[in-house]
């Protein structure tokens, strides 16, 4: 027994779920608490109000000397944007929290905010509140954003079944591999200012790592087809990682097929080129925003051939496990080595 | 022209406007956004949704050298809940933002949320969110409170009316004072630690600093007694501070009267032990999360002798001015000298 733990030993959602072991809801307005991609709080018959906040912090989840503030300012609205898709709802409010040190000059916020103005635009979002605040070291922003949707339409995790198709938005791996490169660049500069970094040909896979969407496009199509998922989950710590909490929170198992996951061939051949394997930096490497979502059997019509939707594997039993089939059909168990920011 | 502002120069509330002076609501259900305690979000035809958010960051707001972090799980919680009180609504949810650097045990996490969830017991509040990761430098604690009101109830910053009276709840400078005997006994304790911290008499202004509570009950006592204020604001920076705000935003003037000011006789005599006008701590002290709010003058039988409402003065033309009668019987004009972060 020791009377001093370290957070590390939890992980990041170790810890969350150590801290509200005792969170029970009282008020007969909220619907959902803690442990999807936002809370859902009554609001009228026919519509619920769906909240998320998420903090990006200097140092650990951006690093300035490659990320332009403008381009942070549109990444902190889109990924929590992200989360209200990820509930087949609609982002319509946020609320921003910044806190600066003093080393940043008003030029440098007035950056930051038209990066927020840009997505607000992009997303059809208003910012409707907020402080600013000084912090003793670095740029923290926290965003909550306010959505709605149809009480018929939300997606929770928990709704997958056995037998339903899991479906992958876009593709994989690229804001990965985009960070990659900018790490690389970065490394260069530090130990010569005089080399321009060498970003050629890199254009997509750094524009999804510093300016990811939220595929609220996604959610659109979903409903002119007529599709609603029975789970979903957006992909910010990599597509493994999802699939285990939709996995975990519906009680099912999977089968993940390595051949369908879907990877630009810019992030394939970078990936070759760093020496990595595409199919990991997919699996693993997070930040791609992209949605995850399971549907029945008899919708695959309705999204097959789809350029924005690729079927990556199927739900299975829950006693059947959790498989990943690899390039040469074997069945894997699916592990995440996602990021864990405490780790 | 200078290239670079520093942030000081505007100051908290100027940079906020600043950074969002291009900012417009699109989204109809946006009722109100960025200027009141709370954004305004339409929910049914009856209610509204109404939202704040606020950050505490270690080393600025909070010291944890006499701050017990159950206390401060606490106080997160109230001012937020204080906020909502300020539309004259209900707090029904909160999310919770929590940075922090690997110095802080799970332990120390735990008594955090102790205290958090004290303070969602006390205003029957639910956690139903948030997010948990790791800073370079201390802790940081974003709050998103939810609230509700029926449409007809909020009152906002803006409706304060010539000749309505100006009403303040509670009593005012006890918390600034508290933290007066905390920061004394704290450099006492720095030079030299084997004395015991001296706090034997200040139990009550010291509680009023450490567990601050958002008057729930004074929203409730509006309801009970038929009042439903023309303006409202929650006391965070100072009295002086948040009568100009209801001035600014409403465009009257006011005439404020010393002899008023609802001062504990604690408060008072700490004050004068430091030295300090017990008046001028209240004016300017902040922290008391008091509500300070406007009637008209025919409400007034209704709240007369409360012992939860004090009548402090009352509004005037904008052309009139703002002032503060002192102990003299003089009008002086009305200055802030409230907490201002970045000065």
């Amino acid at each position: 027994m020791s009377n001093s733990t370290h957070i590390e030993q939890l992980g990041e959602f170790g810890l969350i779920k150590h801290l509200t072991k005792n969170v029970t809801l009282k008020n007969s307005t909220s619907k959902v608490g803690i442990g999807d991609d936002a809370a859902v709080i009554a609001c009228s018959d026919e519509e619920s109000i769906l909240i998320s906040t998420d903090t990006l912090i200097e140092g650990v989840h951006f690093n300035l000397m490659y990320m332009p503030l403008k381009h942070l300012g549109y990444k902190a609205v889109a990924v929590n944007v992200s989360d209200i898709c990820a509930m087949n709802g609609v982002a319509e409010q946020i609320t921003i929290s910044l806190a600066v040190s003093s080393r940043f000059p008003v030029e440098a916020l007035e950056e930051l905010y038209s990066g927020i103005e840009a997505a607000c635009a992009q997303y059809n979002v208003d910012l409707v509140g907020g402080d600013t605040t000084s912090s003793l070291s670095g740029l923290h922003i926290t965003l909550t954003v306010i959505g709605r949707a149809k009480n018929e339409v939300i997606t929770y995790r928990n709704g997958a079944k056995e037998f339903d198709l899991l479906v992958v938005s876009g593709d994989l791996g690229a804001a990965y591999m985009g960070l990659q490169v900018l790490e690389r660049e970065k490394e260069v500069f530090k130990s010569n200012p005089n080399i321009q970094p060498d970003l050629d040909g890199h254009d997509y896979i750094i524009e999804r790592q510093l300016k990811p969407e939220a595929r609220q496009d996604v959610v659109r199509f979903l409903k002119e087809l007529d599709v609603i998922p029975t789970a979903m989950i957006d992909i910010s710590d990599g597509l493994a990682s999802e699939i285990l909490h939709l996995c975990e929170a519906s009680n099912v198992g999977c089968h993940v097929y390595d051949e369908k996951l879907p990877i630009d061939g810019k992030t394939s051949l970078t990936a070759i080129d760093f020496n990595l394997d595409p199919s990991t930096c997919a699996l693993n490497g997070g930040e791609d925003y992209e949605l995850l979502f399971t549907v029945k059997q008899e919708d695959f019509d309705k999204i097959k051939g789809n350029p924005h939707m690729t079927v990556i594997g199927h739900m299975t039993n829950a006693q059947d496990g959790r498989y990943y089939v690899d390039k040469n059909g074997s069945a894997v168990t699916l592990r995440a080595q996602g990021w864990q920011h405490f780790e």
